[in-house]
């Protein structure tokens, strides 16, 4: 963890997991494009994601709702209000900063003592819907995908029939326009979020969190995270949004400091009160109606990988640079070499080889290498954390067995061909 | 394919496929949301999609890109200029119009030739990144997947060393102002594409076109259209873009008429041109140094659900309703039912049975039922595609047996709790 966010920057660029937004003109602002690894490697977070806590549970189900929903959405939630920064003007080059942020002379001019009056900034990115440019046609870039799993709660619970305790869950993109977005792909204009809204009765929240708490916990744990890195902060009454009665950030060591990876907030009844005029859930067996109350765990997805990328990064060893993915992450799960790329034999026999874990391409994305020599073959797929590497040596030729090693040991074994797709399917579900 | 749309959106609203946006507050112009049956399906289409021209070719690497790019993008690609329609605003409403949908009199005034000039009206949708609403702020949301593989071909290349032909492939939203969206998720403003960049030496372009239009059509059987209701449009040229030399639209039986799915177009060079001052590929052996050659295949994600539906949706059964979605394209591939919900035995055993079969949920998503009767469970599955319903009855409790029925043929096959699991990996992925 004492690596610097610029290797791993360097890494993310060289290796093609992440290029700088819009690079050839210059960039834009902080945003981020996933590569080739990296979009593989995103994948693979929300998928486990989804299987975890959606198919792997009875009692969650999944949405996709429209990033842009009717602004009566925002008007309810309270984020046309609330979700604002406040921002002075310098009067002479007229840029805009956040009130907290300035002291005294304007950080883009130098000009002393000539801001305007602080004005509330709302943070929502504001779009216009049909041809005309005014306030009737304005809509906005959802905040959070939060929101949705309140909106739409009675249609999934008519079409379900959940009882509660349940779930809805969400993957999906939100835009926050904030004045200082940085630190890589930690804080962005645009993200990802992976969150879940669980409706319980009141009286179970306390409960219900501790539940959420451990299951944080134990995904943390799953994607390779070091908990010793993970810092659980208890937000203090003042600091929590007025609604929320207990609110945990979990915070993570990343590169720049300790900073906010996930939340966790008992939310109470607020939202389904705000959008809801009549109590939306009625007990099958009493028949008493009532607001459910919310337990949130909210992950988000860039900060996700920023983070299994940091705690991966390992160049301890001066010989090599090895991201230590947990395999069911890793964007290749095995990488397969001709030991000589100049022998026809050999590379015909691991051409072989690579076709046959090709098949199973659903479950085993597969790296095929022939350049430069073994060593800077292992180099290579150590740097981009492929768990497994095949080597088709001249001893394939003859007894059908190819060398499989290890990324994290250096270790080599000798197995049959016709156990490959086994043995690699074991290693990676481990 | 004589069903009506009507019918479809009913079942997709009612049994939690697709409901409509923001619906508590009157919903949002045409915009939908995903359900919990919706996103599984959409997942798996998109998965489909990604393992087969991602993992399962040598020669396509993905990316992901963020949706707001720089402005000088669109201004490169020419969409800034050109993507618009013209409209005309009736001076007396204030409404606008496409011009060539105006007849005489206003259609939402009713009065009569009293409209402004036609003005173009430009379909992206912009917004102002930082707090400033002014021009020097003014960014678009993407009304495209395709210019991010063109901005980040270099970085592709540099990253993957990949050589032609290769293609570079993206999953992701887009949006377009449209003025008058319609037919469901047919033509919405905010939408998925699933796109390639092939990028090809010039004098290919042909070999290529024809390899992915072969490959579309093999796609489409493989989710289950029938190439019957699919129409291939050889565009003519007066209403190509100006760029491209060759396009193709699939068009497709929707229950409301023959409409575009997808397309597939060769852009020759326009569009690395646009964006890089210097050829940005060289050859490797020859040195020669080029603008690469693009054959552009496109897919909706929205429309492929919807043709996949419109396909699925069988009722010539007069006592059921039966979507014969692909297995592989099911959000349940089976479920689980106690023969009878009041004997304490059958419903443990079942119990049994689905956590059995829930292990293996990265597979398998297991439906669970013991509401009404057996009839009403086979219903109400095959009404949402649930290709294999097992059922725990009282041979069961002694011999260790289910029944497995299958959703299209209705038969029952009695199979070994202990070869169940094998059973329907074999069933579905075949």
């Amino acid at each position: 963890m004492t690596d610097s966010l610029d290797k791993i920057v360097s890494l993310c660029k060289r290796r093609g997991f992440v290029y700088p937004g819009s690079e050839i003109y210059g960039g834009l602002a902080n945003s981020w494009d996933y590569g080739p690894l990296g979009v593989e490697l995103k994948n693979n977070i929300k998928r486990l994601w989804w299987q975890k806590f959606v198919h792997g549970r009875d009692d969650i189900v999944g949405i996709d709702a429209a990033l842009i929903m009717n602004p009566k959405v925002w008007e309810a939630s309270g984020h046309l209000k609330e979700f604002k920064d406040p921002l002075v003007e310098c009067k002479k080059c007229h840029k805009r900063f956040k009130a907290d942020e300035i002291d005294g002379a304007c950080p883009e001019c130098g000009s002393k003592e000539s801001f305007n009056e602080a004005k509330d900034f709302n943070l929502m990115f504001k779009t216009f819907l049909g041809p005309s440019e005014d306030s009737a046609s304005t809509v906005y870039l959802r905040p959070e995908t939060a929101q949705a799993m309140f909106v739409d709660f009675k249609n999934v619970l008519d079409t379900t029939r959940k009882t509660i305790p349940f779930g809805i869950a969400q993957i999906g993109k939100a835009f926050r326009n904030e004045i200082t977005p940085g630190n890589f792909i930690f804080r962005t204009r645009e993200f990802e979020q992976m969150e879940i809204e669980y409706f319980i009765k009141k009286e179970n929240w306390q409960e219900s969190f501790e539940h959420w708490r451990r299951q944080m916990l134990a995904w943390m744990e799953e994607i390779g995270l070091d908990l010793k890195h993970i810092h659980e902060l208890e937000v203090p009454a003042a600091e929590r949004a007025h609604y929320s009665k207990r609110t945990i950030d979990f915070e993570f060591d990343f590169p720049f400091g300790r900073k906010e990876l996930y939340g966790l907030a008992y939310r109470t009844d607020f939202d389904l009160r705000n959008h809801f005029k009549e109590p939306p859930y009625r007990e099958a067996v009493t028949g008493e109606e009532f607001y459910p109350h919310v337990i949130e765990p909210t992950w988000g997805v860039d900060r996700t990988v920023l983070a299994v990328l940091s705690s991966a990064y390992d160049d301890n060893d001066k010989n090599r640079t090895v991201l230590k993915l947990k395999p069911q992450l890793a964007p290749y799960k095995a990488a397969v070499f001709p030991l000589s790329a100049n022998k026809p034999d050999l590379v015909n026999k691991a051409r072989s080889v690579y076709k046959l874990l090709t098949t199973h391409y659903s479950l085993l994305p597969i790296a095929w290498d022939d350049r430069g020599n073994v060593g800077k073959r292992y180099y290579s797929q150590d740097e981009i954390g492929t768990p497994f590497c095949v080597t088709v040596d001249y001893q394939t030729l003859e007894d059908e067995t190819v060398t499989v090693r290890d990324r994290d040991t250096t270790k080599q074994e000798r197995i049959k061909i016709l156990e490959l797709v086994d043995y690699l399917l074991g290693k990676i579900s481990s």
